[in-house]
């Protein structure tokens, strides 16, 4: 009998900037229970945020100390302020079967992954590096140089896909959020996660 | 780019006898579009059987003569009648880029499964033995006797499960279909299968 019986399924999702995951993990949200992980920051709330729910806004002091304590699973520092992952909300759903999603940067992701060596890692892409162009463009006011800067660190970003198990094309918002929510539900009928199951079935018959 | 840019899934599903390989094929064809292929057979063909379609019927020397060329890729010999899927319809479809389902029998799966290493297994079960005994019981006019000998074998069956690569409880029959639906969208987006789209992805990008 396998040791991870009953144990969640880990889902590390990663996609260049622009590539809409967000998008994708609201409209899973309304297809399938998941847990998904609140990331922390040490950056200050902004209006019309909320604590434990955008974020945990947290202290230097204290992110640090977790840091330390080994309770974060992987962060980034952007623009002088720490970004993290707190490692216990994500073991205590594991153990209790849960289904959890985290939303990772790309340069994040393989850590993770080596940590948990049973996750299953999602990359989200753009149809083309050209409609990613179209989208940064069409959703921002930022300036020519800052675009471009945009795709240099996404075209960069696309290199690291072939690392993730899976590759999510986000044409078509519908049918991505359909691939992700096939990619859970096949993984959850992998053979290496259903040992138990087989135990059971067979229980009956020699019992 | 891959050398295998847009070809074909190939899943291979295998079953203990009575576990409903065929309801669930059935119910999965209504679904989504897939090549099945038909088996060849050298029994006589019976009242309401089609050829080409239920079948192919042919001699022993024709599926002898296929042997020898390689062309069956799995076969059995049942009540002095030989079995086999023939070889050339499968490798023109995966050619072409379709999904191709092989119903296989447990003994067999692991045959195909080699001569196609990127084939996908997946293994259908019963919700418990004690189900299944029920199933038996409750479609067949069978003998006692013939149904512990069906036991039997199922019992001994069980033990490949673990071989494939998804395990599929087929408990309500929906959701079975489902997993299997689930099982063949995640595969097309499995990274090692979509080598060419990232280098599509890419190729805009840098055009």
């Amino acid at each position: 009998m396998s040791g991870n019986a009953n144990r969640g399924l880990l889902i590390v999702l990663s996609a260049p900037s622009g590539c809409g995951k967000d998008t994708v993990l609201a409209e899973l949200q309304k297809k399938i229970p998941f847990k998904r992980s609140v990331s922390m920051t040490t950056r200050p709330i902004r209006p019309g945020e909320q604590d434990g729910v955008d974020y945990y806004f947290v202290t230097d002091a204290y992110f640090e100390k977790m840091l330390r304590e080994d309770k974060i699973l992987e962060h980034t520092i952007y623009s002088g302020h720490y970004y993290g992952t707190p490692r216990t909300a994500v073991d205590d759903w594991l153990a209790a079967g849960e289904t959890v999603v985290l939303k990772i940067e790309v340069e994040g992701g393989g850590n993770v992954r080596r940590l948990y060596p049973d996750s299953v890692g999602v990359f989200l892409v753009p149809p083309s590096m050209q409609a990613l162009e179209k989208r940064l463009r069409a959703r921002s006011s930022e300036s020519e140089e800052e675009i471009q800067s945009r795709m240099t660190i996404a075209r960069n970003e696309m290199r690291f896909a072939m690392q993730y198990d899976y590759i999510v094309v986000n044409d078509r918002l519908e049918d991505a959020v359909d691939d992700v929510c096939a990619v859970i539900r096949a993984e959850k009928c992998k053979s290496s996660r259903c040992g138990n199951q087989i135990s059971e079935v067979n229980h009956y018959a020699e019992s």
